[in-house]
């Protein structure tokens, strides 16, 4: 099976060593001359809890070679470009499968002709260098059909991976998984990246644990999800697991990196403008993190 | 006249020079004996937009001996512990005059039984070291009687100060005078000392400003004002005249001090309560700089 891996970010990283077997190629597409020539000489280095060397074929942007499978795993607003470019990448039978955070993505990758599935990444990752990641917490890759996958297909993608560095789990629904996945996001980072606080701090100190909870409700209320109790639990646990981790968004901050704002409480932001649902909590905080988008 | 100055830091010292003149002694207590033997030393230097140097006597801690005209420029939180030595400090026509950001501490000067007055100061002030203020930004004195004051005592304290240093101007009501300070204070603190950015980023950045006028509508709906435009003008006026200003609040903040939450956004949110009015955006606020308390 051809396969590529689009964007070389931790995620990037992660994922096409997770699909690297042997008798298997991954094409690793990044942005750089500089990186894809050290992916090339050095491969990909998992270190941390899971410890990997697999080499790639790296390539500097999209061509045109179609591939069987797409792993797309570039920033959520990266992803219209990639969308845009998808009928040179892939033929009938191509199955993608977008790994972001948020689900303001979703509307873009219904353009696709394609057979496309979504899935929702729990690793804790940090990027230690263009070909080096720390796999610094454990845990799962959820994926489950977006449009045109059958559930062969979706059997297909988890059975393609190296099952010794990459746990994947398939669901028949995309909605639950994605929203779970974007109400610990749209709690968790960007109250960790206005405070500048590690995941941890968010259960440990009063004041924040009741700003989180605040932040939830709103989220919730939102989506209109009737399992709060559960998902809240599913938050804080998150937090303790990664109580050591930076949120993406709060090292994205710190440097000065373009933000997920609006995938994550852009998309819940103007859901709920749909539905009539106030967000005050959701449109300070994207208000007072805008400072951080450099387009 | 025998006056005393509680408090010793940029207000303090500030105030401490303005009502230093020729003939008329000043008292400035501070709760440090090394600040205490360095005024002793140099004197009072005020630098910036105002120059002046002024000997006054500094003392360490409150004494026993009374004074005629006690200004009290201790932080809103500290205020209760002044209140409670109130009467070695005063003989029955004492006059207080309490300078303080937030209305928090109205509650508590309302146990002294002497006469009160309260002021708003409008400078902008940077505490060089302990004996030197640089006056960033001109402004004003705004004094009001708060409690069994004649309009003959506020007109006495504005006589004393020395013309040169300090513009006082005399209200009659003390209410609007507070509550504009308020929400000036509520609006560009709290925004300021979470973002790190300074007083004129506020109205320079689209973001910031909504932020800002949705934190404004709340603090206008809690205090009932139905002069709403000219208002969010002042607070506007306010952010444009200290632009390259830090707020207090942004020190405080990024010294891990103790900051004035209770004063300005906790009286506004404990008033909301009373009143049934939602405060969520003040709300998360005070939840998410909790951090910066270390009493």
């Amino acid at each position: 099976m051809n396969i590529a891996v689009i964007g070389a970010g931790a995620v990037g990283l992660f994922l096409a060593a997770s699909f690297k077997r042997p008798g298997q190629d991954v094409v690793l597409v990044t942005k750089r001359a500089e990186q894809a020539a050290l992916l090339a000489d050095h491969g990909i280095v998992l270190t941390g809890k899971i410890k990997a060397e697999k080499n790639v074929q790296a390539q500097v942007g999209i061509g045109t070679q179609p591939f069987d499978l797409i792993v797309c795993a570039v920033k959520s607003y990266d992803v219209p470009s990639i969308v845009a470019k998808g009928e040179s990448l892939a033929h009938d039978e191509t199955r993608w499968l977008f790994v972001q955070n948020g689900m303001g993505h979703l509307e873009e990758i219904a353009h696709l002709t394609g057979k496309v599935a979504v899935g929702v990444l729990e690793y804790g990752l940090f990027k230690e260098g263009d070909a080096v990641v720390e796999v610094r917490g454990l845990g799962s890759l959820k994926i489950a059909p977006f449009k045109r996958m059958t559930e062969q297909d979706i059997t297909v993608i988890g059975d393609v991976a190296d099952g010794q560095v990459l746990d994947i789990h398939t669901f028949p629904d995309y909605k639950p998984i994605l929203e779970e996945k974007l109400i610990a996001n749209a709690c968790i980072n960007p109250l960790t990246a206005i405070t500048g606080e590690k995941n941890g701090a968010l259960v440990k100190q009063q004041g924040y644990m009741a700003a989180m909870k605040s932040v939830f409700d709103e989220a919730v209320a939102v989506l209109g999800r009737n399992d709060d109790e559960a998902l809240w639990h599913y938050v804080v646990a998150v937090c303790k697991k990664t109580a050591n981790n930076e949120s993406s968004m709060l090292v994205d901050y710190q440097q000065a990196r373009k933000l997920e704002l609006d995938a994550i409480l852009g998309y819940l932001i103007r859901l709920g403008e749909k539905k009539q649902i106030h967000t005050p909590r959701l449109l300070l905080l994207y208000q007072l993190l805008s400072r951080g988008e450099t387009r």
